[in-house]
């Protein structure tokens, strides 16, 4: 139930565990978000980048291995204790830029839009992978320069859902969702990007201006709806 | 019809004028949005402070009156050439704060969530004006600091309405309503707060994370739902 053993469970795992249980007590039906077979779990993904191992080699050293600062939610994947600086393709600088474990096949930069302000060009809004024509940028590390001859994007507003979640939501990958979220300054999120994998536990991906356009707390509503 | 004689017309009202001359050559009824009394005009209010004469006298000399850097689309507003240095509860810094005029009675400063993060406190969400309890800090200037107790706020977001425009749309100044955004990371924003007044013309105020959150540019599509 969660990322590695050292990891306690999700807030909305116990939640939902508690909702299910107590209902289950009082003899009673449950409702239908309890009912779901995983709870949603919306998270904020602040800017960051996925890096190739000879990224990583270039960046802090030969054979550096990444180091886990934060496991998040899905299986194995960790915020590392590394962070690099962009330089981005109109020399505008953004520091201190995390970089997210385990290392793939392609590297890539996701910003927000404001990011992209800061740095003085227009991001291209991609699904993550599909870097091809994008911009690229130059990334410092302590121990040396990786150019990226592309990879800078915003990433489509996605929600991961094992095959379970899909079926219980009547939806396939690469369809569209939408995601409400309540409070105060509440809004709904259009274009929400199903995408499906035996491996992944369900939680919706929305990027900093979107999480903050709706002041997203641990405590606000959400729903997500085909 | 502008706000000025030396600013010209906005895009929204020129195309509205097109579509209406268009429709009536052609001999054609209106469609709902081009029967619309005004254009309806989207725009994004970047991190901004009102301020007092009283203010403006210590950040930049007594008597200095505030120049004309842009009209804005409301009547007789302006962005004025003059910035200010806001120093945070927590002492970190936002740099060239553009200030709005003409002079005020009150202070207030407005930032999108991401400033407030950035600034490292909780910005409370107020309708402008509704500035008691809130967090204050330091404005300084080339002449000057002035010390605000109060007046840091989030400002709901907003529709500055006409009273025909409040007809069209059967609603009233205090009520809410929903504006959907188009385009390939659309969204709709709720609790947008009307505002009524003769000397308003038609318009959405959003700020930097609601607009960056949809990409929001001057041809996206929007409409504004009752």
């Amino acid at each position: 139930m969660t990322a590695t053993p050292s990891s306690p469970p999700h807030r909305a795992v116990v939640e939902h565990l508690v909702r299910q249980t107590v209902y289950a007590r009082l003899g009673k039906a449950l409702p239908r978000p309890a009912a779901a077979p995983h709870p949603l779990v919306v998270n904020i993904s602040a800017r960051h980048c996925h890096l190739t191992q000879a990224a990583v080699d270039s960046l802090f050293g030969k054979g550096h291995q990444l180091q886990v600062h934060k496991w998040l939610y899905q299986e194995g994947q960790f915020a590392a204790k590394e962070t690099v600086t962009l330089i981005g393709p109109r020399s505008r600088v953004i520091s201190n830029l995390r970089i997210l474990g385990p290392c793939r096949t392609l590297n890539q930069v996701e910003l927000a839009y404001t990011d992209g302000i800061a740095l003085g060009f227009d991001l291209p809004l991609r699904a993550s992978g599909n870097i091809q024509g994008t911009p690229g940028g130059m990334l410092m590390g302590p121990e040396g320069f990786f150019e990226m001859p592309d990879g800078i994007i915003r990433a489509l507003r996605h929600v991961h859902m094992h095959p379970t979640d899909a079926d219980y939501y009547g939806v396939k990958a690469g369809q569209n969702m939408q995601l409400k979220i309540g409070g105060p300054c509440a809004l709904a999120l259009e274009a929400m990007l199903v995408r499906v994998d035996p491996a992944f536990k369900l939680e919706v991906h929305i990027d900093t201006d979107e999480g903050n356009g709706c002041n997203l707390q641990p405590e606000t509503p959400c729903e997500l709806v085909k």
